[in-house]
């Protein structure tokens, strides 16, 4: 073993032993520059949006109910409800949030966010009950019977969330308070459900890996064998069908048999992730080649544009292939981070760069979605399309509108918190050969692999420009492999060695989804630049996708863009522009909407609908009254990760193209 | 008065003081044949439904409840549960049933009918509390603690349901048991929320609409009073946001500010109906206005294609503006049934004739389909597409599926049931001047009109053929108009006067949507023949439909066709075919559907997407492997009402267009 795993403080971190084509490196190897653009968002999540989760823990309750637990008196706290009853789950959103602090601390000291850590800690820890049980539902309102509602109870998935925490506490900070009380909790949880307690499983995954990764951070194998054993014991009806049926909960199929995603979206996610973690370290390859297979056929047929995942509002669920509406995507933030989470684990067992490539496509476009600019609002659905006119009352669905600064089930806001802190977890790893660099961003990377210490300086603005500068600042003297992700999105890429006044290509790639691996006895000194084609993209849908044929979407580097109606002109509204093919997209400054953002200008029509008719569906030769002539317009396409950000607008991902454009000369007009 | 009301038995029979523009000619004048089109399907309703609806009403459970409410022990009985409870509106099912079977004697005696409505009666005499007072969920489970739960409990509900069977039981049969059992419960009501009680309203309208036609039958204007106060007492906020927000029982806006449909879609529906049946017996020109508005933006922004109405399986609602998807419609079958009710309301009210085309659509193409031609199937959800291939579990959603013998929520089947014995009462209506036939169906029809007595026998096997034969078997000797409506979809239409061996022109319509009024002194022996053209039609949705965009449907007469995946040919998958414009559809015998069925053979290709790709997104330009050559094909529409009847087929309505079709041309070579 070439690397310390010691010294790790991945969020993911398979042992020795494990199938692993790439081992983890981690922040404590990757750190991310403050003036890039995810040292930024990575500020602003520490300085904002953490500080933020603190206190809406504290102001609606969630905390004061661990208080209840530990014996005070006082009235349990919730904003939402289920069953007539307050929501079982939300002890999980201090346990996120903590995981967020805990990556946070490891990256550089701060009292105040220790202090609030420590209270939230010692909290849980005092909730605890002597048996290791914890869970301030159940504890105050359920009459403490522990594991008597395993369908809706959540209280697995709480204590999932607690270990995970727990572990991250451990790994990065060497703080073993949390992992005390995650053991002794888990050991509940074991005799219960392990091998001497009976045979179930709960209805929301999230044990699972947290389980595994207990095992990692203990060495205490009984983790992995309830784990293995909670990911073979699903899928054969003993959740029951519930009210949705056992396909909600992937209890209608077992998982290594099951040949697609279904049902809830984030619990088939969280149960994958588990199912690798499983994989990986009892050496299943059958397992793994399961996962893997419903994972690319959800990348195939199920994953939205901007890889946001979930079709139906109504289970928050999967729907059929190719069932992928863009005004009511559900395509919830914590579904994003989960498929982050799952890629990863896949990305590292397999080396296939499709992992990292969904890695990418989702951390900018489905989860920053999420977060607001100011740090402080969320989404928990991600919608592609968002009307001109809605409807005056259609509910409490808040979610459709702006982003919010706290929810009912605040699962979201935490998560994207822990998910931002984990981030540099995801841009690197190693082999025995050498590096590899799987996401662009400022950074300064050090390893030990097999010829010895590396360490490399990462120069960029990406993901404004495809321009990256590669510093070797220290190297072995004996040659090793720098591997660098090509995207998908990107059809030419080229690396030189550069100095003063010479420029040689070292190597190129001319289709993206593929690695460019140079493997030379690289010195300290050498400058490398890596480009990358940026040129603006014309995007079409597979035929299937039907609820947006005919229209087309746009992205430039790795990032999707979209139509936002404060940038149109004036009187026009969304619905009435569509794209003239083929069409152009120039770059624009975009700098008032988010710091050095690109937009992209687009020529395209104003065209009215056919006015004033009662009937919205007709023969195409019969004339329409009050049919405006089509006029040209400009509009200016803003990155989807920042709408939302000025008011509530109307946007869409996709845009429609008018009748008569020329689809097959677009490509090369907007090269 | 020229009509005697005492003998007219519509389901809405406005008293001569209403506005009105036209009355309502019912199933007592307008006699169906048994051999044409619907003639036949009331056959079936009454000879193979209804008897199959008391089968399951008995054995879920749904009449045995009303045992238990009047005394007997037991445990009531319900195959679905709402917060935790059995469903508290069951009985509503028995009363619908109940309508169905009133109107059904009325047309001619069934003995074995008559038992089985007479023991259900019976049993709701005998379950009704001596205050007047019946639920038997509040009187069985409910402690008997009367409208303590108005948001969600159904009472007023299902006294509504009660209410519409009872006054078809006096109109219809002058039999009064039940409607001296809804006397009573409606006296209950009006004791709680009347102008001496308190004001409130209750979370699921269709009462409303019930008072007003128990006023109309027992001339007490108290029950119009308390139906006018629960109309203007919804949109004040008095149910609160409940789970789903204030707009999901409409209680957001007042009943005559609201500018559109929204939240559930059938509860908008009734509780429309119920205001214009107030708005007329009051001369409320303001509220009819409301409504009217209302039901206008709907027609023209919210309704599918098939008349379908509810765009969202969540909280069963009402999209947003062009918020129209077909796999995920909703369409509820009683959402269809409810607009052909607030249809011919409005049609009653002002005699547009957009509102009869409404009608027309709408039981031809949303309702019809939620029945199987067996007569004993249904559908609770009337999706526009269903792909070939589905997630193998989703849940508990049944209703996707094939049609169903029942449900747990069994709304849908007693109200296909009362629909269809109450078709006749939708054909025709006479004014001052003469008659009007809305809709064409092989019919004898007897009117008193200002004249005079006139008598006339149309003769059709519309709508599989557009020739109607009209023969005058009694007239008045002095003029009067005979008017008929020329629907929306037909394009010309010309009425001959024949006779054995001459034609003459009596009146021609270029444009559908109007009506042919003709005032002659028609002789009795005069034989007429209205001809609508009814050419195959390539439809085109509003460009503000994302959901179909660069799709077309095909439409014959007043049928909506699909494609049925058994009709293809072999190999080839749904997703496969694409329409080549410009299509000449012609027509073709589909008797192996149903009886006498016209298809539409169709010219298309067979286009695969793009294989193999492991991602769905792609610049146009980008060659893609695996994609088959275009290949011609002849494809197989069948009217969308019948499909389903063969096997669990994939289908669509909404067909896509090849690239590079011409579009321009298509509505011209469909000729």
């Amino acid at each position: 073993m070439a690397i310390e795993t010691t010294t790790t403080v991945a969020a993911v971190l398979p042992t020795p032993d494990a199938i692993g084509r790439f081992k983890p490196l981690d922040a404590r190897h990757v750190r991310l520059s403050s003036d890039g653009f995810w040292g930024r968002r990575l500020e602003i999540n520490r300085d904002r949006t953490i500080p933020h989760g603190f206190e809406q823990l504290n102001e609606t309750g969630t905390l004061h109910n661990f208080r209840l637990a530990a014996g005070e008196k006082g009235t349990y706290r919730a904003l939402g409800r289920m069953f007539e009853q307050p929501y079982p789950f939300l002890d999980s959103d201090v346990y996120k949030w903590l995981e967020a602090v805990g990556w946070e601390l490891a990256r550089g000291e701060d009292p105040a966010l220790g202090a609030m850590a420590t209270e939230a800690i010692e909290l849980i820890g005092a909730a605890q009950r002597p048996d290791g049980y914890i869970n301030s539902f159940v504890q105050v309102l359920g009459g403490g019977r522990a594991f008597a509602d395993l369908a809706w109870g959540h209280e697995l998935y709480c204590i999932g969330h607690l270990t995970q925490a727990a572990v991250a506490w451990h790994r990065a900070l060497g703080d073993d308070r949390l992992l005390g009380i995650a053991t002794r909790a888990a050991d509940a949880v074991d005799r219960e459900l392990g091998p001497s307690g009976r045979l179930a499983i709960e209805g929301h995954p999230v044990i699972e890996m947290a389980l595994v990764e207990l095992y990692r951070a203990t060495d205490e194998r009984r983790y992995l064998t309830l784990a293995a054993r909670l990911i073979e014991a699903r899928g054969h009806g003993l959740l029951g069908t519930g009210r949705f049926g056992a396909g909600y909960w992937q209890d209608h199929a077992p998982v290594r048999d099951a040949r697609e995603v279904t049902g809830h979206a984030v619990r088939q996610l969280y149960l994958d992730c588990g199912a690798v973690d499983v994989a990986v370290e009892l050496r299943d390859d059958a397992l793994l080649e399961a996962v893997l297979r419903r994972w690319r056929d959800m990348v195939a047929t199920r994953t939205y544009l901007t890889g946001g995942l979930g079709s139906r509002y109504l289970n928050e669920a999967f729907g059929d292939p190719y069932e992928l509406p863009p005004d009511r995507a559900y395509a919830e933030t914590c579904a994003a981070i989960a498929s982050v989470m799952l890629a990863w684990r896949l990305s590292l067992a397999t080396g296939d760069p499709a992992c990292a490539d969904i890695v990418e496509r989702t951390i900018f476009n489905g989860v920053l979605p999420g977060v607001g600019l100011d740090g402080q609002s969320f989404f928990y659905v991600n919608t592609l399309q968002r009307r001109s006119h809605r409807a005056a009352s259609q509910g409490n669905e808040t979610t459709d509108g702006m982003r919010a600064p706290w929810f009912p089930c605040a699962c979201c806001p935490p998560n994207l918190m822990r998910m931002m802190s984990s981030w540099p977890h995801y841009i690197a790893t190693t082999d025995d050969d050498g590096i590899q660099v799987h996401q662009y961003a400022a950074a300064e990377i050090d390893a030990v692999i097999g010829p010895g210490n590396v360490r490399l300086a990462i120069d960029t603005t990406y993901p404004w420009s495809g321009r990256i500068g590669i510093r070797i600042l220290e190297a072995p003297g004996r040659p090793w492999a720098l591997t660098l992700r090509i995207p998908a999105w990107c059809t030419s890429a080229g690396l030189d060695l550069v100095s003063a006044d010479t420029r040689a290509r070292v190597a190129a790639a001319r289709d993206g989804g593929t690695a460019l691996v140079t493997t030379r006895n690289w010195q300290a000194g050498d400058r490398l630049e890596l480009d990358l084609d940026m040129a603006p993209r014309v995007i079409e849908p597979d035929r299937r996708i039907d609820a947006v044929r005919g229209s087309v979407a746009l992205e430039r580097g790795p990032l999707v863009y979209c139509l936002e109606s404060a940038d149109l002109p004036e009187n026009v509204v969304l619905e009435e522009v569509e794209l003239n093919l083929p069409v152009g997209p120039q770059e624009a400054d975009r700098a008032d909407v988010a710091a050095e953002t690109v937009g992209l200008a687009v020529p395209a029509m104003r065209r009215n609908g056919p006015a004033g008719g009662g009937w919205p569906y007709v023969e195409p030769d019969v004339p329409t009254d009050g049919v405006a002539v089509p006029a040209p317009i400009q509009v200016s396409a803003i990155p989807y990760f920042a709408w939302a950000n000025r008011a509530a607008d109307a946007m869409r991902v996709w845009i429609p193209v008018a009748d008569g454009s020329d689809r097959s000369a677009e490509g090369d007009a907007s090269r």
